[in-house]
């Protein structure tokens, strides 16, 4: 059975074109630095996003994570907004690899209150304070929304008053350009490095790429050896990295627009409440019935629709490459005949 | 010359009893646990705040760092107040000593909200989750205020029930339990390990103690050692910390009393404004002139009397055995003649 | 230019069965455990080596290091031949990683000597000392030999002793089977847990399998996630894994065989002496002869052959499914013309 | 009862003239760098070694730790003799405060073959390699012997042309000088830093010091800090260290001359066998009878006697400032009685 899969956009599967650029793709060793499709991929990544060069790794994990140790000296602070992927959804790692201190800023609806990050930054050598080693910025924020420039920019002037660099996890960097209506180098141009997806929307199987100086590339290929991430023949995923680059990149307004009809369908329901503005491919609510979690999901399951359960009382359904106007006018025939039936 | 000292608490020299005292220690090994001066500091601590074991370390740093070690596993995410000493004031250890991630939460005046800690805990077991391994808590808090034990007893509650242990920095916590009017051990019994000094406003010359279980000594006992912090004939300096507890103590009243005075005499100044509540021995306080801190540091200096520069643009004295109540009416009258004279 | 290239293993690209493979793998979000290829090629993996368990991971140095990291507490020491790869060649991340003590012993051609491994256990419990927390073997030894399994036995008996796990780093574990002529399981079956390659001699373009118990896998899932290898559609990757066990695994006897006629056809050339008895693919030789090595390896390449600069003086040459046998005698006769013309 | 205790030096209580200093002892907060007392005894100990400035720690494991931490970066690899006591003695620290990868070699009796400490040096950058960091020597080393200063010229040079640091783990460095009949500083010439023991055979009752240049010493001091080891008033254990550098250094022959002597006494029994020679203050012998451990030590203790149970069968009995030559004839006497008895 082909489901609706309404999860994340991370259940992508490849596209046709993705698997024939793969069956096909020039390799080499990427340990020697001879695979060309992966340097392909990294030139097309670094170009896309107006930096020096770019380096491909296993996750958006990965090179989140391997920024943070790149930038970072071992205990530093890095000043991160506290609803962020960096914080809620890896697992504590910045305290492994690269050893840092987290110092969380409660965000306002994703975007760090500018006056926030000043007072935490340590403005002076003192033998008490970790030296502030890094700011991290999201977007799109994995809460749905994009982050307005205009954030980013008084950001970053106060990173260079006090020569901070800043890391953006833009795992879904061509989500924001796509609603912002920019370039994503001119998201990218705040960020000294920045990582993104070719999983999620953009559907690739594998990978993610971080670019930024060719000095912090150079460093960072030795962090990523160090995390187990020096890859052989990688350059089957780069293939179909490069297709998502070229391909999916440019098509997310579709999902974006799935999203909306997906809310107002939504919206139709009496007893459902949309609880965020729907940015990207992201909706969010509550449902105001007394019913069980699991049934629900289960149901939906049993009639070929997968969700997650709620997180803190929000579901989130997400839109991608995979789903169809006519999947969601079925998810929305389902979630009613649930409703009528309780 | 001497100094009239209202930098900090931690400038007191030991009183002429703890140097006898220092003077005719019996000691022994402590690696080999046969230093009987410090075993009976241990118990002495472990009596007064209640708990089974005591264990004697170099620094408050250095009982909190190895607090954390102790309770967490690497990786585990400790729920924190933004403002507390671990966060500020430990030189980013808690990254690098016991390797984990700080979640901090904005503090009500120094207290946690119940409902921010709530909602930062981990609840369930997810691949994407580091374990809510810690809460800290931090009474007397370094900025001055007492909280309140109807705080800790609702934090004690959500703790208890997901099963997280709590660490209480009580560096100053009979500085809490004289403002509090109840024995330390009322406030110690909402945390699972406290550690106090036995400088500041004790006045012992060197060294904290880390209360907790039988067990939880134990195993901090090995990671002390790790730390650096096994120490050989270290009754000398437990010696001093038992004149410490059996008599600076009690005597902390006077400190505070006298931070009551102080705050009353610059009150009377119409350029002062104090900014918080008096609990102990620590006024805070801005001043609305136009003058150059560092001259009126030096000014203040040269007439016998040291204090530090400001915080944000707030001064804080610091009042202890040392501080007579004739000190601080020189100490008035300095401030006025400079203020005056500019 | 189509290069004969035998500088490694690693450098073998996917045979035209794998690129099919991938072309038409089912796939899924191994994040969710939805990628049927993953399954089959992790469970196919733990057959294969007699464990319960597998788990896919982006990189032999990945695998090594999760299984130190699932293994070891922090701090624990790890009893490690001094010239393994994990040692030699992993950049220095079980320092980093795990966190753990590399405890180094001189290896007998790769054979731990088991009186060795004894002395250097910590039997008892001790404030000075860490905890032995695992033993690691590698065999095939990445120096080209191939252990004996008496040698594991004796090891084996001395862990069990001391409860202490073992890891084998089982990079070419299939080129020792091949060599010692038992399954794969035989050796395996010394070892808690094996990491081992599809890539090196068996083709696959990208990845390694973890094996070992179910709880030891579930463990170091989440670690695995932590270092930022939570793939999402991996079973593309898994699909060339799975063609590498059933195809590529069975025949590596050819590239020992090939590995031989090279190192007869070597021993012909008078001022070339072979450094090591050649167990498996790989043929070490020292060249007595002036010359330079930047213009050796220059004059191979504009021929069509890469080498590798000797490490330490010794020329190390490698075969693999790529390289035939007349892929040996175009060499022999290049290296021939190369120090006829010096 | 006063026991003849022969487990170790750091067993040594301080003398008349210590505790006397300690009492008077000028102090101030030293995080403020403010003790005076401190200052001076930091000032002497670089002058005495030879060094520009010295650092106050608590502990010998703590200056060591501190001094790889200060050294290195994190995953760098250190060079460091198996049987040195910071892998024998320091419980796996390294890995954890510093974070770095310990690349042990066998030792010569304590000192390391300079040909072996050149063939684990990292030569040239590559991505698989860990930057070596640091070479660590210890003289006199725990094992009883010194070192000769021939061992540290050569590997000196050998560091030198690598440009790595050598950091001297010199707990009983003046015993070293005395056996050697040199001044420390010319021992300490050979290293970039030591750290020594106030305690030990000085009977200070707390403390070492860490010497090097200026620079090595301010980074260290944020380290320190960092480790817990920032302490206030601790002037009042720098008077000891004084009294102990100006007095006790220049006396260790005393104890040399001790352990002679009870070497010769202890050969005269037939069943016992020296195993190594008498450098310092540390006799290692071997008890052919058939005896219990346990039975003996309480013996012994019984009759006033302290001693170590053996290590690998290996007892040793150590000399100091509080074992006079009719303490050694006692214990020869009571040895004698036991084996007689049985």
């Amino acid at each position: 059975m082909k489901f609706i899969d309404l999860r994340s956009d991370t259940v992508t599967e490849p596209t046709e074109e993705m698997r024939e650029a793969m069956c096909k793709a020039e390799v080499g060793d990427d340990v020697y630095e001879e695979d060309p499709t992966i340097k392909k991929l990294e030139e097309m990544a670094a170009h896309i996003l107006g930096k020096e060069a770019g380096l491909f790794v296993p996750s958006g994990t990965f090179g989140n994570q391997l920024s943070l140790f790149t930038h970072c000296e071992r205990g530093n602070e890095v000043i991160v907004g506290d609803d962020c992927h960096i914080v809620q959804h890896e697992a504590g790692a910045a305290s492994i690899i690269a050893g840092v201190q987290l110092r969380t800023v409660n965000s306002d609806k994703g975007a760090l209150p500018p006056e926030e990050v000043l007072r935490k930054i340590r403005k002076e050598e003192d033998i008490h304070y970790p030296k502030t080693g890094l700011i991290c910025l999201e977007n799109a924020h994995s809460n749905g929304r994009v982050i307005l420039l205009e954030n980013f920019k008084e950001i970053r002037k106060i990173a260079d008053e006090y020569s901070i660099p800043i890391h953006l996890d833009g795992a879904r960097i061509f989500n924001a350009a796509t609603y912002l209506k920019v370039e994503a180098s001119e998201i990218a141009k705040y960020a000294d490095s920045v990582s993104f997806c070719l999983s999620k929307g953009l559907c690739a199987p594998v990978g993610s790429v971080v670019v930024g100086s060719k000095d912090f590339i150079e460093k960072a290929k030795k962090r990523r050896k160090i995390m187990g991430g020096g890859l052989r023949q990688a350059g089957i995923l780069a293939a179909a990295g490069i297709v998502a680059l070229e391909k999916m990149r440019l098509r997310l307004d579709e999902d974006h627009e799935n999203a909306k009809y997906l809310k107002s369908k939504l919206e139709e329901f009496d007893f459902i409440n949309i609880v965020e503005e729907v940015h990207i491919n992201m909706v969010f609510f509550k449902i105001n019935r007394d019913f069980e979690n699991i049934d629900f999901i289960d149901y939906m399951r049993k009639n070929g629709i997968k969700i997650n359960p709620p997180e803190e009382g929000i579901w989130r359904f997400v839109t991608h490459y995979w789903i169809k106007k006519e999947d969601i006018d079925k998810t929305i025939d389902i979630i009613n005949k649930y409703f009528k039936g309780l």
